[in-house]
């Protein structure tokens, strides 16, 4: 566990997210910058198979911390499943030299690491890759930041037709498991409604309130509901809305992928920037196998299996405040 | 016809767009500035009806040119497509004293201002604001720029995620029926295939064409298309795709209502600007029933009842240099 | 103490920051809510001493959350600091029947508020609002957030002109006593160097270490400075450099007060929500004279005399990321 | 002269814009679609003569049209105002076989491929590449349209500290020779005053406006001043205005480089596309030493020694504009 890493690997792997270049040019710095050779690992989990492997230097990385997506590309391995899709994966990480790894990913892309790690003795560090802030052992995921801004973003000129048309719009923000984009996007908004999976959604009550608000004149409203939320989604919300307000001017806003994109918030540069430094920092040390997060300000650090998608709760407080903001 | 106006009415009508706030604040300056007194009238042909009508100063429209939306709202007027809501509207006008009338919108709100003034003697003004540039008689239409730049930086970001993962996105910008925010944004974004309601879309042309770059490994592609292409949008495009190249890993966005909001751009304040303080020169001038464009950097006028929805040509040179860049 | 509080007044003061117009929605939703009277006071201090007082209703704040500034204005007011002046605003106050007051602002407003409230028995809370993140007991204030990320999207601007022409450039960021905006943007854009107030400057080793970076030919570079570093600022840190490498291509760039204005962030929004929320809550609870300000995730209370310009410290780790991850 | 061009070089030369890179991306294109060969020539004349000339594919100009900046770089090259400099130049681009050139960037490159051209038969042809806008024989240049978005983006977001302060400001853009910017900018932030070397500037006039405003209460304006105004930039202005008007809250902020730099807005994206295509054509029609640009909406082409920086006439249509509107 304790031997010395002299040769380390970078990937990025699941949904991209904005900051992940940041993060692969601290790692890629830090390394060069402990004497070690750095590669870079194309297309997740699958550049491991494929052997498409790439020495990195300090001008790979340069200019590219503003960028979103990931220069290393990104993918969903199905062959890494698979006992000789990791077998050949080590096998090309062996010729190269390469004696640790960073995955930059979500849990999905950590459990992989785990099974890895536990069938060859490469010590795997994770880094919390995902704009949907649900993973259990860090306040901050890097992109979450810059995909809440984006959608704001979005929202705030939906806002404007909604105010000159008196309309009322139904906006989908991405979240399958969490509702994190949702909530912070829709306070930030001053949504009417905010709908996620993590409360339960009584969707009777939101049409109530919505009659409420129309015979007392306030014809402007939003919605805010996570693709994962038990509804169903936006779609699934108008349809409800339209058999009980028929007359209502209701459209319906599915914001999708331009939430993943974007040149990232300074805030998920900082992070990225702060954990890439720190994953190299931990191959050195000997550690292995744990996710770097933040907690209150503070590097944590939780083991690869049980650094899963957190069920947070969504504290109590703040859907009080989201009901008596928009009021 | 050559009377003296003394007293204007401004509205917004049909779909808002960004801009049309520095074109009220425009009108409502240089009519003070004549000494006219102006009046914004809310909700479009609506608040005529409704006597929805309100005195506006200096003040009423400060700090709004960079504002999205209209300030004086919009909407669609059933009631005013029949005779005895139009002699209300006239009815509520002549009660203010308000004798010439500035509306901001697109062809069907032309026609409705066309119809207004053959019945009742009111001198009308209409400037071109539509986020289509669909309107015959003028080079640009108040809000077009801004929703360009706003489908290329949405684009940009789903580029960064197209490249990521090597995916092809299906894009759906607005465009009932016109192109042309399909086709700038296209080529602004180096899109591979652009589908617009001008031209025949052979889509068979366009799956085998995605084919071949399959075969040369050119993975990352996107197609824009207007939700008036004859295809019938995005989500129909995507399915006669997924029938050929089942496993190509193939998305579709809607870029939907963030198209009409959003601070207006530098060129939509400009033309806003011009067009507003002309509409009021020319009900100073006693022109009546002309629609205020731009052509060739010069002021155009059209007569509203020609001021239809134009079935402009697309340049075949750039449709040849859509091929030749994205290649 | 604890006598019930009816009727409150909400202020900003000092320099305006993005998210202060969340923050006044917040207390007057929320003391609505709770059947309080909330009044806005205008231009901070001063319009407490010149009655420019005017009751809010929840439409005075409707359609504000996303606009920079401050709908109640701000300035800094000579006469607060005189007996007569306070004694004046509390004539004004009690006239009203205030009974407590919202101040938003940075230490020196709270300065002013714990005297006043020393004086005259009137409850005050404080709400940290500046771009400058210089507040001792809060890990945020209202506007940093939205203050790093202007700054950023302008240096990432700057840095295409860098690379085009191979340019030195020294951009000069606001923080009078705190470097945190220059640290932060600093880190976030890959600056080579990053000079702030909390460290000492060894500005004969910036030049070194161009020097150095000149002979091997990397000519890009940016330097980030406080306006409060010890040098001076940007163009006080060119002539230094101009003396030592007259030859190099330098250029100085002050980003100045574009950093206080534009949209608050999604981050500034949510604090400034939960700020104002809470503020009506404590004095509600009775509770008087305290800062709320967040840390680590949790509302933290400073008595308002002891909420004064923190001289925090910069962490080590951090200006040691800044060299290695620049190089 | 008609002799068929076989081999293209794309250069930027001085300083740079944003789309050159759209303008590079569609030279390269086109030049291999007529299956040439296209080389880049790194810091514009300087590469030629430093031999820093590197062969271009389709796949060297992916993903650039929506950067800022150029990819080829940009200098301001001494060596070839010298004949041995330019003797230099062309002995390098015959090496490489290469009998066509493309030069994007403005006045002061055009005399150099102009007096290139006329010593070495090579043909040339100019691309207006500059943000000032001032070059004849084009309604465009490629960045202005980008540049004056971020000078209006920064304004706005001033703005919101001025209206916040009740403040003037003095808001300085670039803009040596040309004052289009200013204008362009001015108008469409609602400027009280844009000062500008294309018109005398009556600067008592401007302060006696002022004090008039002062006294009816009208305290937030705006200035705009373009850097070559006669008056001498923001800072000159500042200290008349001080002198007169000492007790005014008057704050200068000079935009500075930003207005260089960023993502290219969609209409310089398409000038640049269109103008780039355009140059191979020109190329492979046997033209020679022209400048392509746009007017009334068609190419235009002028002979490279007219194509100098215009001392176009501001019209007086737009100069009333800006006084009545900001009243």
């Amino acid at each position: 566990m304790s031997k010395k890493v002299h040769k380390i690997g970078v990937l990025t792997s699941g949904g991209d997210s904005p900051g992940m270049n940041a993060a692969i040019r601290a790692v890629v710095r830090t390394g060069l910058y402990h004497n070690m050779e750095v590669f870079g690992i194309m297309r997740g989990y699958q550049g491991m198979i494929d052997d498409d492997i790439v020495p990195m230097h300090s001008r790979s990385v340069a200019n590219i911390i503003q960028r979103g997506g990931t220069i290393l590309k990104t993918a969903r391995s199905k062959d890494f499943y698979t006992p000789e899709g990791r077998k050949k994966a080590y096998d090309n990480l062996k010729k190269h030299g390469i004696d640790g790894l960073v995955v930059i990913g979500g849990d999905g892309s950590f459990r992989g690491a785990q099974k890895f790690s536990n069938e060859f003795d490469i010590p795997c560090i994770g880094l919390p890759g995902t704009i949907d802030k649900d993973i259990a052992g860090s306040d901050f995921t890097i992109g979450f930041d810059t995909a809440v801004n984006t959608a704001i973003e979005a929202i705030d000129k939906i806002r404007d037709t909604a105010d000159a048309h008196d309309r009322l719009f139904i906006i989908e923000v991405m979240g399958r498991d969490a509702g994190y984009i949702a909530l912070h996007s829709g306070i930030a908004t001053g949504a009417e409604h905010i709908l996620i999976p993590e409360t339960k959604t009584d969707i009777e009550a939101v049409v109530d309130s919505l009659e409420e608000k129309e015979r007392r004149k306030k014809l402007v409203n939003m919605i805010v509901v996570a693709e994962g939320d038990e509804t169903g989604g936006a779609n699934e919300v108008l349809s409800i809305i339209k058999k009980r307000l028929p007359h209502l001017d209701t459209r319906v806003c599915i914001l999708g992928h331009i939430q993943r994109g974007g040149s990232p918030s300074c805030l998920d540069r900082l992070i990225a920037s702060r954990l890439g430094y720190a994953a190299v920092d931990c191959l050195l040390e000997g550690k292995h196998n744990i996710m770097i997060g933040i907690m209150n300000n503070k590097l944590h650090f939780t083991a690869l299996d049980k650094a899963v998608k957190a069920k947070q709760r969504i504290s109590e407080e703040w859907m009080k405040i989201v009901k008596i903001l928009a009021s």
